[in-house]
């Protein structure tokens, strides 16, 4: 019988299921989807499966969703082209992203134009299996406070604006589904309601805004903060801002760039103990330099110089980041008392609930995509599957077998 | 029989016993000590004790011990007086205060040592049953950081030493028990260290001490923050400060001023969350202006106005504050999840606990000290006895039957 590459049969490794862990088991593959997740001893052996197993002390997670991400690999989504995206859907899963949101900067109305639809077209023309899903747009920005401005450039600041979102909107055919802004310039939170009444996720960022301000904002719709601690209002006793809201209340969930530069790992066990693994969600805010050498690369037509992990645009201001998906993962895990299920969490489910796309993502379970990752003994990430198809397997290792 | 007036029994109401609460409970006391406390249905009634029965609804809790207070009613520890320190012992007791450290401002040396030998002398000589008792001395500077004064004389801050801090602890006969600093100018962390070496709790306040002075000075021996938020170093996401030190490290007690004003009630939440009752002690750090009318006062040789429950150096500096400790008490169970038995805990048990005066105070069980304070239905301060004694009794009420 002729092996069906796209029936995969996951053997071994510790299966951390949706609602189980099983130690020693397996997942089976078919058309694209999870079809049966189960303890080794229960499996009924079948020839019509390709088999991959596992060593001991792998393990297979569901794939992370980045819904912060500029580029990587020399690509970014400013870049508006059909190129720029492939590169980026094909090289994202090597860390073990298998869907994302592509974000965009703080540009000129036209480069943003671009932008939206060059994504569009993609998502409708080029999407294929065996790479990372581009989910929809990050809108970043125009819309934030100069005040708060970082690495985006301040003269493309826009004000929050219904008229000029419902025209990027009909560009992008509906595909923007986050938009990060500053809400205390959103006269009467009038932009954020109408993104509440059409499904789409509004999050404070690059702002200003007071605890009191965010709290009017959730009233209208706020439900997402950007980047926690950077280019936000922090914490005072008297004034909490941004931060203190993220801290307090429960309707926000909240993103972290958890690369220990960003935000200190002590503080990072802080925001972990204070939000908890319910409502943070881990993004890399990557840029093109990703996956590259040290060197200046661009960023939103401004020159950032990455060295040692660090992206900056001059030496007080960080320009996005060069951290992975894979590392986000394990560093939470590191600096935190959070465990591997709560980096699940942070990485893939949390996302996949807040994108709602939960009933095909997020999580590993019969009937969802099989977006895997298989991660080896030290938990670096051995081979990714979207879709049921192989989006990455590491060179260096022979594990596959038919 | 003739009524012996130190044999006292407390019939009904909760009573909140170090291990247990009980509903309808009594409590004996003889001698300033408490002898036995339990259910009312296990009472063997005896006509040796005065009675006191409660109504239901009333509470009977530890008295409160404030390790941070000026003044009240007039009085000052800077008085440097037994009328002042008399003062002081007597009123306090109004708000279920039942043992208190007398605490010190930065002033010259001088008028320092003058209110150092009063209190000693107080101590030694005046202290009595049926009033607050003074369990010590808190030295407020001045080896504090001119940056985070606030309401501190700037020319009077002396930088950390040992020998001066012997010379005062001399003049004191060893009644500094307590000692607010800026670690950062304490070279080497001498004056830490020889703090720790003789028992007396070292706690940085004041101060701008980055998170890693705080861990250093921590392994030399600091124990303690004082009032946290107000003139500290802040949380940033970069540099955690002393606020991000308070919230994470477990070796550090944490002084709160729960007025409401000067930290919000949302951020009193908090750093409960964070800090929990496990750690945190309430203070008041009350001036003079406490129990009299809004006006003008003196702190420290500078005039303070008081008006509307905020004590104001200048529109922008607290000075203090007219908190009572019963108001602590109930703000604490208002702004947080905090129950009865936590704000107990942050009272009472944990100043004793730091003090380490537990073996006699903290708690209501066999063999302590008699400070005790009745809460009538609204948690409002009834009755307070200090070693058996009654320091305070509602003058509109007349429960009190033989």
């Amino acid at each position: 019988m002729t092996l069906n590459t796209e029936n995969l049969l996951i053997l071994g490794g510790n299966i951390y299921a949706e609602d189980d862990v099983y130690e020693n088991g397996f997942i089976k593959i078919e058309n694209g989807l999870i079809t049966e997740i189960g303890d080794l001893s229960q499996l009924t052996h079948s020839d019509k499966y390709r088999e991959i197993n596992l060593p001991h002390g792998y393990s297979v997670i569901p794939g992370m969703i980045d819904i912060h991400i500029h580029g990587v690999n020399g690509a970014d989504t400013m870049d508006a082209s059909q190129e720029a995206l492939d590169t980026m859907t094909k090289t994202l899963p090597k860390e073990g992203t298998t869907s994302f949101l592509a974000t965009t900067m703080t540009e000129e109305s036209g480069a943003i134009e671009k932008a939206l639809k060059a994504t569009s077209d993609y998502m409708s023309s080029r999407q294929t299996e065996g790479q990372a899903e581009i989910l929809g747009i990050h809108l970043e920005g125009p819309f934030i406070n100069p005040d708060k401005a970082g690495a985006q450039p301040l003269n493309r600041i826009q004000k929050p604006s219904v008229d000029t979102f419902k025209h990027w909107q009909a560009i992008s055919q509906d595909q923007i589904k986050l938009v990060t802004l500053a809400p205390e310039l959103d006269d009467e939170y009038e932009l954020i309601h109408y993104l509440k009444e059409h499904g789409i996720i509004s999050s404070v960022g690059h702002s200003s805004a007071t605890f009191d301000e965010v709290g009017e904002a959730i009233d209208a719709g706020l439900s997402h903060v950007t980047h926690l601690f950077n280019q936000m209002s922090g914490l005072h006793h008297r004034e909490p801002g941004i931060v203190g809201a993220s801290f307090l209340r429960e309707e926000l969930m909240v993103e972290l760039i958890s690369d220990g530069i960003h935000v200190r790992p002590e503080v990072i066990q802080l925001a972990f103990n204070q939000i908890s693994d319910e409502r943070l969600i881990l993004i890399t805010d990557s840029m093109r330099a990703k996956c590259l050498k040290n060197g200046q690369y661009d960023l939103g037509g401004q020159v950032v110089t990455v060295k040692d992990g660090k992206a900056l645009l001059d030496e007080d201001t960080l320009a996005g980041s060069v951290l992975k998906m894979k590392d986000a993962f394990t560093n939470i895990q590191e600096f935190t008392t959070g465990d591997m299920r709560s980096a699940i969490k942070m990485t893939s489910e949390n996302p996949a609930r807040q994108l709602q796309v939960y009933d095909r993502k997020g999580s590993l379970a019969p009937l969802k995509d099989a977006d895997i990752v298989i991660l080896d003994e030290n938990k670096d990430v051995y081979s990714t599957l979207c879709k049921g198809k192989t989006a990455y397997l590491r060179e260096d290792d022979t594990h596959e077998t038919n």
